[in-house]
């Protein structure tokens, strides 16, 4: 009897397992380190042991959702540059090694955009996309309850997006100016660097040695007023994804998750003043929401897949 | 027999009719003027008088599709300010007189871009955006072959993004700074208006008495240095609306329609040289051309409609 759907996070560290039942109730998680050497080879056998060891009755799995750190389009992984897959066609390489058709895969933030659509911080809703803030900036878009791909699997690249601005940064794609530059953890500091040196005044950071987003937000809370500085103008180009975002494909609820996130309400609350001074009318309504799922979104999400797909 | 597909482009001032056969081919096409009086009330009369003129056998048609200039979700129009028309459930209401459950109705701005997608300068592409740039600035999404409507029929409506920028110009929608402020063909007379006023040198467009957007893509054509720099900003913004859709849906052709594209290779080869400086690397193949079915991809695009879901 099929009693279980497995959905699994493989990141560059750690690949995440999440043993759910039919309906998406998750019975247990855990995490494994991720293999890389020899491009990866080794993950597929990891992945198919650990299963084994959780499920020994393969019968019973009704199928398997994937999330992976790389542009994916139809099932297709194209390239996974921290795990050293290229052009991968993961349920084919899967299917008889785990005695089962319905194997879906999906580009990490992609599938937890999917999981917070679902069973976060969407509530079930179905046009919905998120925002993760981390060391990076990722974004996933979900369109009719499905998510949206795009042509070659560069669908809510929104981290990359240029923002028009005085000596922009240098983002780690080569490009100047990218949203990652200055709404990431890193985009962060970045602010404060620029911004102190034009500072006079005093601030609590100016005894800080290596300054972090998570010092500035917290001196922002305080009332630092350079701090505040930084964090509203990182709250302004968030807003401005949003605004993006909500123009482009026009989802009911965005929402934000990742480490950054992790300032809660007090960088919410900035958000949604600023999206409402740029939303056009008609998407004042769209919602920005905190993110519920955290480190899971993945895992619930790679099992959504199945229930989208089977 | 089924013989036949309609596709009708309704707008504020004339609606257009497209008999095509099952294969899309146009068979014929003709229009009648659009009566708004009454809010609208005599539109469906007019529409199911034309179509009994037409094709006196109503059974020889397979199906109709509508394009209509206000935002559409799931088959319902909204609300369209032009037509007078509210909450209106379009197909309910002519499944009876036009004998026909096969019935349709999108935003025209969004059948114009599944025109363009399936018939016209997308060459059957799955994944497309259409940016019209008209009086205003209209955009349509296609998503794997479908139109992207988002929850609430706002998708596409980048005319509207906010353009961060000195003494933005107020938009008709009542933010300022909006797209369509300074990439429609009154946006473009906007900018040179700005422009002028810091202008010292000699220009053509002096002795113009009312400068429009056509007299400053004449002029620039003819190495008009003023002329050359109001398009050359206009062609900045038109091609960040392309970097933000291509980094939001990840189209991989976007199509430049509408009244200010007369302007053709000489704009088109401007925003893609701009395009190109804005583009995460994984959309560069993102493809930026100009539209080819003019003011008939609304009539293709809504016949397109009834062979989608038909």
């Amino acid at each position: 009897m099929k009693r279980y759907i497995y959905g699994i996070d493989v990141g560059g560290t750690s690949i995440k397992f999440g043993l759910f039942d039919l309906s998406l109730a998750l019975i247990r998680k855990w995490e494994i380190p991720t293999n890389t050497t020899e491009y990866g080879r080794y993950i597929l056998d990891d992945i198919v042991q650990e299963v084994n060891q959780h499920t020994p009755l393969l019968d019973e799995v009704f199928g398997y959702g994937f999330g992976v750190p790389g542009p994916v389009v139809k099932n297709v992984i194209h390239i996974c540059v921290n795990l050293g897959w290229v052009d991968m066609d993961l349920p084919a390489l899967l299917q008889n090694r785990l005695q089962n058709d319905n194997i879906y895969v999906g580009n990490d933030a992609n599938v937890a955009a999917l999981g917070e659509a679902f069973l976060g911080a969407g509530h079930g809703r179905q046009n919905v996309a998120m925002i993760t803030l981390g060391t990076g900036v990722g974004c996933g878009i979900v369109v009719d309850g499905r998510i949206l791909e795009g042509y070659n699997g560069s669908s809510g690249e929104i981290g990359h997006l240029t923002i028009p601005q005085q000596n922009p940064f240098l983002c780690k794609c080569g490009k100047k100016g990218c949203l990652e530059t200055v709404a990431s953890a890193t985009g962060i500091t970045n602010i404060y660097t620029r911004m102190k040196q034009g500072f006079l005044a005093y601030s609590v950071l100016n005894d800080v040695r290596k300054v972090t987003a998570k010092d500035i937000f917290e001196a922002a809370q305080q009332h630092d007023i350079l701090a505040n500085e930084v964090v509203n103008e990182a709250a302004f180009y968030i807003a401005y994804a949003c605004h993006v975002l909500s123009v482009s494909t026009n989802p009911s609820v965005i929402v934000i998750g990742g480490g950054v996130s992790n300032a809660g309400l007090f960088l919410l609350d900035k958000i949604i003043v600023k999206f409402h001074e740029l939303a056009f009318t008609p998407t004042l309504q769209t919602q920005i929401v905190l993110a519920t799922l955290g480190n899971d979104a993945g895992i619930y999400g790679a099992a959504g897949l199945v229930i989208q797909h089977g």
